[in-house]
């Protein structure tokens, strides 16, 4: 079945969900394009994620996805913990944060059943998940109520994994994407391949719909995509410049840098390898430095740091997420980014600078 | 200009030159069947480089493309090369070699005078170089006599600092690509980029033509390369079951061994960061090690290991270059490859197992 059938979508566009950049102004924009827009429910509490459901609900009547992440939460470790904090502390010094305000949150937390109780109420077209999926109970429940079920492969083992669980599309996340490695048979990142090697050898093996992600940009990168066997893509970096994204300013500045933008993979940000732009403490410490705290526990101690620096304009202590293509950034609505990644003719483009429309708020768990 | 007249072939498809796996067999077939055969000079003597090319203008009337490495030579270090050895102590006593028996060969050589007064008797079509170019003057020798000169960039500051040397040129090098990473303005891995991100954004760069490398191994391959804006490809990897190449049986062996490949950027079998099939000593030592002497000189000291495990038939110690994308490696006559690339009926395919014909000596320098 194609794509666009299955998920009721008319473009073969599917907006990465990216937590913490984007709610449901971004998704619904896409989502009223003709794409299928994504909202990232990771770092929102349950009532935030119930508020950015409605705001869709009433913003577009058309499908939408929900990402959640679905890994296993780590109990807190005080001694590494301790020990990743007194690697900081010449930071905490410098910018004069107080290591006894550092709060213990989560950062990050799994799909729930709590999540799945407010997620029924409105029933998404399409459920996305990252970092394989949740239980099969859970699973069950999702699939129960209608959602067509989503999630990432980041090898050819993992999509064989996730079609056995009889997901109704595979994503194959290439090395180029920015934001979390969606990896989970395995945390060898010697097994993590480009786009170009990953999703025809994943269109091989598996039946069910790919869906191609990373380093994918413009309309001649979804033409390669669908050259090499994809049912359609996900395209999240090209949207972070978009008005409706919720980017930083220091985020959006990175973006824009010249020369071309330098990315890597990191831990230092959540304990899981995540692509960014190359920044200060990234340089500072190496992007996979060993005393990072298990996912997502290294969050909360570098959180202050984030918001001190950015305070002062400097992007050093934040995760500035971004693939390794990030040609396709431009400040236009993701209205008209949707409709070019399919050389389609876009409405009015928004020239960078202009203010943009006001955002449905997001509220962080952390 | 397109690719196919700018170089005088029938096929965009360049047959990657790939130093210690290949000589003139493979080019002539290349040739033969409408690509661009490439003959890698880097680990042949002057003696050993004109006798291949005297083989090849005896196997084909058609363009060919001779490769070198322009690295600088760098000193021998003493201690440490004697470090390095001491690190690979327990595997010398494990095998039984000799430590005194170790040679200094330098393992691969640059282009040099000597060189281009060999290749100046052929006047090859297409000269190609990897890690930068040679001098002006030695580049400006090989432009005197027609030849058109190509070089790989990795990145876009590498493409335009090509295209400002005049180079007819540039091969796109992503990272899935198999063997050597071309990187010379550089040497941050950081700054290496998937194909999907490297090859768009080197062609709106600059205005030679591009060819793009990197997970390329079938006809859907190049097709999204060239929707991405390549005037061709470069494909290596998927020539290595070829019986024109010469190819080692363990490393034959790794190449289809089931579940899929597995392949990391390494520098212990000559010091540069290269791509190849994970193995024992990658695994143990790390495939990065920060004692492995610079380019090439790490190479003497690994080779007796590699002689001597490969006398057992392991593949412990062997450099087993691949790209990341192995989908594409067959056992068929390297004709048939180089048309099914192009989609293009091919003729009978030489079955696995199949006796290699013979194959013209290729003389190692080391």
């Amino acid at each position: 079945m194609r794509l666009q059938t299955l998920l009721g979508i008319e473009l073969p566009i599917i907006q990465a969900p990216m937590a913490g950049v984007q709610g449901s102004a971004l998704a619904i924009a896409v989502c009223n394009a003709g794409g299928l827009g994504s909202l990232p429910c990771a770092m929102l509490s349950l009532e935030a994620m119930r508020a950015e459901l409605v705001s869709i609900c009433a913003g577009t009547k058309r499908p939408y996805n929900v990402n959640f992440f679905c890994h296993t939460q780590h109990a807190p470790d005080a001694a590494r913990e301790a020990a990743w904090q007194r690697l900081l502390a010449p930071y905490y010094a410098e910018f004069g944060v107080d290591q006894a305000a550092i709060s213990a949150g989560p950062g990050r937390l799994p799909f729930s059943a709590e999540a799945a109780e407010v997620l029924e109420a409105f029933k998404p077209a399409v459920v996305s998940f990252h970092f394989g999926l949740p239980s099969s109970e859970l699973l069950a429940r999702v699939r129960s109520w209608g959602s067509k079920i989503v999630a990432s492969a980041t090898t050819v083992p993992e999509a064989r994994w996730l079609e056995a669980q009889g997901v109704d599309a595979v994503i194959a996340q290439g090395l180029e994407a920015g934001g979390h490695r969606g990896m989970f048979l395995s945390d060898d990142l010697a097994t993590q391949v480009g786009t170009f090697a990953l999703l025809p050898q994943v269109v091989q093996a598996v039946r069910v719909p790919v869906i191609a992600a990373g380093g994918i940009a413009d309309a001649k990168g979804v033409a390669a995509a669908l050259a090499l066997g994809a049912a359609g893509v996900q395209v999240g970096t090209a949207y972070l410049l978009c008005p409706e994204a919720s980017t930083s300013a220091v985020h959006r500045a990175a973006l824009q840098r010249q020369p071309a933008t330098e990315t890597a993979l990191t831990k230092l940000f959540t304990g899981r390898p995540a692509r960014g732009i190359v920044n200060r403490i990234m340089r500072e410490l190496g992007p996979l430095h060993a005393a990072t705290p298990a996912f997502p526990l290294a969050t909360a101690a570098i959180a202050p740091l984030r918001k001190a620096a950015e305070s002062l304009g400097q992007d050093g202590f934040s995760p500035l997420w971004a693939g390794q293509n990030t040609s396709g950034c431009k400040a236009v609505s993701a209205a008209a980014l949707t409709r070019a990644l399919m050389g389609l003719p876009t409405q009015a483009y928004i020239p960078i600078g202009t203010t943009a429309p006001s955002m449905a708020s997001t509220t962080p768990v952390m």
